[in-house]
């Protein structure tokens, strides 16, 4: 057997900055290099950040990858870092010919092997996920290449991502070819219990492939996508033997025995076919350097789980600090009605970005109870935040003595009244506006375009009415004492944060005079029950009747659904907790006449 | 050789509307018999619409596609039609196991030939466009069948509007197995002068093929997707034989002479290298029915193809009425500046739906000039559409009591009041919001968010300012005399519909004292050509500079279209008439720190 020490960068990178996420490789190769690691790995695309969208398809963004690729590999040797070879995630090109069909360029999601001061050899992910949120026979054409290096006498395969979840292709050939260690740069990001799914993922596929399987995975907020971390190490059995936290930051440094390379298996390149109707390159060569020495090894730690609401809230908390983080602002602001979607807004808010930076509005109309204004300033009180009291009363007469507006038109002029000064406020002072809406309103079509709806960003599109009730339990019941969830993550509120009554009240929208939501919907616990039955498992009329839905309800709210769509569209984006967050994985035509329900 | 009288039905159908586009096939289908037609041809997934998205996805629609063509079968032949046969567009799905990474349920972008009641066969597109406004890797899984049916002595093939773009594939494997005629159902949408590529790809293939090819491709608006017909006949030697108008519906009956099938070609299945790296099942068989007895053809004519402003305003007049037409509207409303921009517009919205159904609202501020008011009333003057003046300044006035908003954001709240007058005005009175934005606008962040961008549907948001103009002195060119447009596309204005002054005068947003354009932006010509360059070409920094452009303006226009794509991303659909029109055929993420100026 074999000892490496590899260390797995479970670090954040930013799309598009390639100056900084080079900094980045350079400072954790240090750490890994200080702590004798042997190998370091980093996430996907590490250098360009995940995901690029249409800048994979522009020349200029794919060759300044490559040419910095280039150049970080010289820094690393300048800095006395060439001795560490390092798998970096960038963006690459094939040689290929246009044609139509293939994205502009060739572009490769490929990962790099850099050392002593070159890149020695490049591969690119295999499977290219194109569902959910993923698009990439839109971006990337197919890598059929799989480079095997010696290291310390021991066999080293790459692969990406994707390629563990797909059958066939590199992890077949890796079986057939034969590896010690089977590293795997991924973007994989965050749905609910996706840790679960991810490390039995992991051991299968070790055991397919009869070798080791380190899964270093990105952390960090990226517009709606939240990736988790939760890297991770298992031997050729299975057995886990090293994790990485969720959602923080962390070189995991793991000793790993795998067995002795065969000496007699030859250098050089040679086709296997990879068991998916494509046959892929193995490329075995390998990295100059003096062979293991025995040591004892490290103890790397298996990190806790986070409990279910408490995963959650950290990928809330990491997606709404990142956005604020990466796009440059400074503050946010809210509105702060006294009910509970604004209250758990402002909560996630003050734990991301802390509560001197959170600024909220108080706007009040002819129509708010006395405890919205009351329990909006308990809020206030209880996190110190920075608030004012915007009257709307004034603004809403000023226009209603122009135009007339009855009904829905009165009640949309309210909350978009409530949007304008919330944008202003924006334009005036550069917070990021945050919408407070949550996943139930958003499906149904229970909000106003351009109202309660503006923003920039919204922090619980992705959660069902139901549970921003136990997310607001969860953290209450985390104050003043220590949480679970990674250091930074809850600001050390002395005692609950969200005042007891704007939990417990019963929810309004509060634009006429006694509204109660299930005047509209039906009661929050029945609704969201249903909408995952249609939403996220697709299911028909039929179907969600079957499963004992009442049928007129289910009409009714198939109809409401439908309906929605472009108010969606228009929806600003949010961290993703759900296969479906009604963001590119869920996306139906405007104009469309379908109707479940006829 | 053998003469086949062909129909092509270039017809307009409505995503989702099963039923509806049902009795269209009936209609047209007894409209071709009527006209003695051998074979009728619908566009591509006619039957369901396209695109479909992710309704595609959605087990109980395509088991709704599949029986519903199943009964269309049935009730073609119950109405005395049966011996027609028809190929017609639908979804249907493949017999797959389910397995990662294939769309859920295997759905298929297929064709069905009918005949005597009964589906015969199905096939399938082969080559999926995933690139531009297409996602198809995510809703299909490749087809690998071709039908080659003997029709009245002539062997007829299936290949489906993508088979015809890529190489190899159908096209090649009808070269290879042999056929008189090759059938194309399309959905190809409109771009600028496609209507020249794509005669000269039908040429091309048809001399591939070694056969005549008959085009059909749909018509009418879609979202932001304009179908413009232009379905055609090509001879297997590439020369035109008949071809239906631009962006109009039309029956094209064509009689086609075609060398006899080869009677001793097989019946039956055989695979045939497709020359892409797969292989296609041919399926060769006979649909029953007299063998063609001679007959005088019928003179199908070529339409003449418009000229190039002329095909740009009947492309925004389609994608305007059907957006109003197949959401349910019956009327919209803008607001009307005394500006180019909203002129028109207004004028657009009068060819597409009529001047009584247009509805203006001119919102004066303290910031507008005598003739933006005045501009603004001779358009609704020479028009005749309905109009109200709804003055800004006591809403303003009262906003500005609660908050104090200062330069940018006292700008973006005019805006935003006006955006909110027009909201009102929609929710009272049922009108969709067309907003007035151009692509240029659009491209550099010119606009405000939820103010000049709010509404449902932005006619010129792929338009450049110089083209709006142009687009303005072409249409008011067409007064009182007749256009080349087809019937109906615009009114019967007796005198030019646009005010002079509206064209020629100096371009301002008036949203401060004396503001005009070009304080913030170059002149709209040196603009537009550079935009053109950077969002169309995709060049990068350097490119844009060799190619001649100043290098500051480079700079500073690459740093405001990068900074405005979230702006982009909440701006409403509109007609796509260029290959980027920021939909998502170019989409970049929000959250993006590459700046081709650093």
């Amino acid at each position: 057997m074999v000892r490496l020490r590899i260390a797995l960068a479970q670090i954040d990178s930013t799309v598009g900055d390639l100056a900084g996420n080079s900094s980045r490789v350079l400072e954790a190769t240090r750490a890994a290099a200080e702590r004798g690691a042997h190998l370091v790995v980093f996430p996907e695309l590490f250098l360009t950040g995940y995901p690029v969208e249409d800048l994979a398809l522009r020349t200029s963004f794919v060759d300044a990858s490559i040419e910095m690729t280039a150049q970080l590999a010289r820094r690393l040797a300048d800095e006395g870092l060439g001795e560490v070879p390092i798998v970096l995630g960038y963006l690459n090109r094939a040689d290929l010919e246009p044609r139509l069909g293939q994205p502009a360029g060739a572009p490769l999601n490929a990962a790099a092997i850099i050392h002593r001061g070159e890149v020695v050899a490049s591969t690119a992910k295999h499977h290219l996920p194109n569902y959910g949120v993923f698009d990439e026979y839109r971006y990337f054409v197919r890598g059929d290449r799989l480079p095997i290096f010696r290291l310390r006498g021991a066999d080293v395969a790459v692969a990406i991502c994707e390629d563990l979840w797909q059958n066939g292709g590199p992890v077949s050939v890796v079986a057939e070819a034969g590896a010690g260690l089977l590293v795997v740069p991924n973007a994989s990001p965050y749905e609910r219990d996706k840790d679960d799914v991810r490390l039995a993922l992991c051991r299968r596929r070790a055991r397919e492939a009869g070798c080791a399987l380190a899964y270093v995975n990105a952390v960090g907020g990226q517009d709606e996508l939240v990736f988790d971390g939760d890297s991770l190490v298992v031997s050729g059995t299975g057995e886990l033997l090293a994790r990485a936290p969720q959602f923080a930051e962390e070189l995991l440094v793991v000793d790993v025995d795998v067995p002795a390379a065969d000496p007699e298996a030859p250098y050089g390149e040679f086709g296997v076919d990879a068991q998916d109707g494509t046959s892929i390159v193995v490329e075995r060569f390998a990295l100059p350097g003096e062979p293991a020495e025995p040591y004892p090894p490290a103890d790397p730690g298996i990190a806790a789980r986070l409990d279910p609401l408490g995963e959650v809230y950290a990928a809330l908390v990491l997606g709404v600090r990142d956005y604020v983080r990466k796009n440059g602002f400074r503050s946010v602001v809210l509105g702060l009605s006294g009910g509970i979607d604004s209250a758990l807004t402002a909560t996630i808010a003050s734990d991301a970005v802390g509560p001197d930076r959170v600024h909220v509005a108080l706007m009040p109309s002819r129509y708010s109870s006395e405890h919205s204004v009351s329990d909006a300033e308990e809020l206030v009180k209880r996190q110190g935040v920075h608030s004012r009291t915007v009257p709307i009363g004034g603004i809403v007469d000023a226009f209603e003595r122009e135009i007339e507006l009855t009904g829905l038109a009165a009640e949309n002029l309210q909350a978009r009244v409530r949007g304008m000064i919330l944008m202003g406020l924006s334009n005036e002072h550069g917070h990021l506006v945050l919408t407070t809406g949550n996943k139930s309103e958003l499906a149904t079509g229970y909000s106003t375009l351009y109202g309660d709806s503006a923003g920039g960003f919204a922090p619980i599109k992705d959660v069902p009415k139901t549970m921003v009730w136990e997310l607001a339990r969860w953290r209450n019941a985390q104050a003043g004492k220590p949480s679970g969830l990674p250091e930074g993550f809850l600001h050390p509120f002395p005692a609950p944060p969200i005042p007891e009554n704007s939990i417990t009240k019963e929810p309004s929208a509060e634009l006429r005079p006694g509204q109660r939501d299930v005047d509209s919907l039906p009661p929050y616990e029945v609704l969201d029950r249903l909408l995952d039955d249609y939403v996220e498992k697709d299911l028909g009329r039929d179907s969600l009747i079957a499963a004992g839905h009442d049928p007129a309800l289910v009409e009714r709210v198939i109809r409401l659904v439908d309906q929605a769509e472009y108010k969606r569209r228009q929806y600003p984006p949010g961290p993703k907790i759900t296969p479906k967050n009604f963001g590119r994985d869920r996306r139906l035509p405007i104009t469309n006449r379908w109707r479940e329900t006829t």
